[in-house]
């Protein structure tokens, strides 16, 4: 077997020793004789892996006693609906703020707009979404419900490096390209969510991290399965949920811990994402597509001068073993998106093959 | 490694040759380098799997062609949001029918009370679900946008044998623990809906076998990703679908096709479940807790006639690797789930050891 390195944005490469581990266990679960995937949601074996699992985010996470962690379904698009389903009726206003920073921001206002008066506080569609646009908190109603905003843009590569202040206002950000891969003050936020596919495991499932005053206000129209309430009374098992997306990510969980936590996976991250900053910036042949100060260190887009040369350069990247390197149509050009589990060999290689390909076509 | 006979009422036990060729191909997926979970739900790959998921269940199901098959988010309970919210809106009365036949055709009655005017036209409730209630079509108001039953009843053993003929009104069913294994003629139906964690796949997602024209009737208030039409606009890929369930759905029908399909299925099935029925016909011993004529080929549920032995016969049978036989709380005793992957050798073990234990107990 030939192992590449996979750039893919999502469903995103997990870490090789939690693969390696699932693999080995897929069978027999702690000699259980039967598959982790094969067991009851309410069994005792599976009770210990989603409890596990809340023992760990909490910690890796720091999150606060008065946050619910949930494991909820559909992943982060289906949170669009759940969010203003679930929080925009805390004021009789009902209007919500959203700040369009790319394109799943301006997914979730949308979706918001079914229930609610919404508002675009701000937005960076005019450059395309190069960078994250200036927003005032100061100048929010304060009888708005909540703020929403994509703390980091997958398609564009472009993350809010600090978050705003809101107040009594509750800040709720869809993480889902970003989620442990850096120091957050998880009380800063009413909601954080995230689609698992990213930084936490297999796609389908969302993770939800609410503050616990903020579950009593869903509209009545709310399904059973996308009233958080019932997830934090029921802690997600009220229906058979993704058990086996709740077990992966327990397994990354792990590894992360086991890989130092959230401090030494930033670090890590930062110098991974300037190995590749770092040719951009010392070269006319590539262009970042986003603002310097507005920069992801999850996804780094960038164009090549000569438009003309990126089909070859794609190719032939692929044919060095870096796979699924090619930009979002909303964008054009390559992006490599370097999650926690990327090691910085991937990103060395990705370095080495761009100085490489210049070289030989400048 | 021991492996059990695996009787849990789900998740549950997938067909062994599905598990050893999902372990075998965990970390290389066609030769990519990449798992099948890490790479994209818009790579040609997966568009491969999606699509042969969609051949193999069309032929396997003998589906008509003005039907769409959906792979939806969150399972069967997020059906019973969704069913109503998509269809509820057919007709101005906004009204639809209920027949209860177990505890989670209740579930689904209660969740769409949310979204209009809700009937029970048929309950068995008196006797505890032990049967499927007599119900006549005729007698519904044509007004009606739905019939809702739940083909298999899960917790209680019962299914129904035949189903209604609703006329022009759109008969719904829950197939969780049913669909794919016996003959079905889909074009009775106006939707069909499984959660795929007991015949299908792992937990966490459903397939939606809808007609076409129930596409056009949600509610304004549907949230994006319970419209059934934008699943099948999207080919279920609007978001990030759960790929990897769809690509074990994808296995398991390989291996129900090249098993015989769905005749030789159901023929397996209705002597796997003789075998256990015959222990209990023909015993004091045991006492089946469904009405005969109801009952299910898939759950098979018993009690003994002296309840004091109930815990030994489970830890006992646990030691001869028959593992989760315990019945649900509301029914008590004991229940074997037999879906299409439980091996006849299971249930032969099974009868073989409720033999035993009688003869030492009697």
């Amino acid at each position: 077997m030939t192992r590449v390195f996979n750039f893919s944005a999502g469903p995103a490469m997990l870490p090789r020793p939690v693969m390696e581990k699932a693999q080995q266990e897929f069978l027999d679960y702690n000699n259980l004789g039967a598959s982790v995937i094969e067991i009851s949601h309410r069994s005792k074996e599976f009770d210990a892996i989603i409890n596990q699992a809340d023992v760990l985010l909490t910690e890796l996470a720091s999150i606060p006693e008065n946050y619910k962690i949930l494991y909820v379904h559909g992943g982060a698009q289906m949170q669009f609906s759940a969010v203003p389903l679930n929080l925009i009726n805390r004021l009789p206003a009902r209007k919500a703020v959203y700040i369009e920073s790319g394109n799943f921001a301006k997914l979730a206002k949308k979706e918001a707009t079914r229930y609610g008066s919404i508002t675009t506080a701000a937005t960076s569609e005019a450059s395309n979404y190069d960078r994250i646009p200036d927003f005032d908190a100061a100048s929010v109603d304060p009888e708005t419900s909540y703020i929403h905003i994509t703390s980091n843009n997958t398609i564009y590569g472009t993350r809010w490096q600090q978050f705003p202040d809101t107040g009594d206002i509750p800040l709720v950000a869809d993480m889902t390209s970003e989620l442990l891969s850096r120091k957050i003050d998880v009380s800063q936020f009413g909601i954080i969510y995230a689609g698992l596919q990213k930084n936490l495991g297999p796609a389908g499932l969302a993770c939800v991290i609410i503050r616990e005053d903020l579950l009593a206000h869903a509209l009545p129209e709310t399904p059973n399965l996308l009233n958080y309430k019932t997830y934090a009374e029921k802690h997600s098992l009220a229906n058979t949920n993704n058990t086996f997306a709740i077990y992966m990510m327990k397994l990354v969980l792990e590894w992360l811990r086991d890989s130092g936590g959230i401090g030494a996976i930033e670090a890590r991250n930062e110098s991974k994402a300037a190995l590749l900053y770092d040719v951009i910036d010392n070269s006319d042949f590539y262009l970042g597509t986003t603002q310097t100060a507005h920069r992801s260190i999850m996804n780094v887009t960038f164009n090549l001068a000569n438009n003309d040369l990126l089909d070859e350069f794609l190719s032939q990247a692929l044919a060095n073993g870096l796979y699924a390197l090619k930009g979002h149509r909303y964008v054009g050009g390559a992006r490599a998106s370097i999650y926690n589990a990327m090691p910085r060999e991937g990103c060395q290689a990705l370095a080495d093959f761009m100085q490489e390909f210049e070289k030989s076509h400048a």
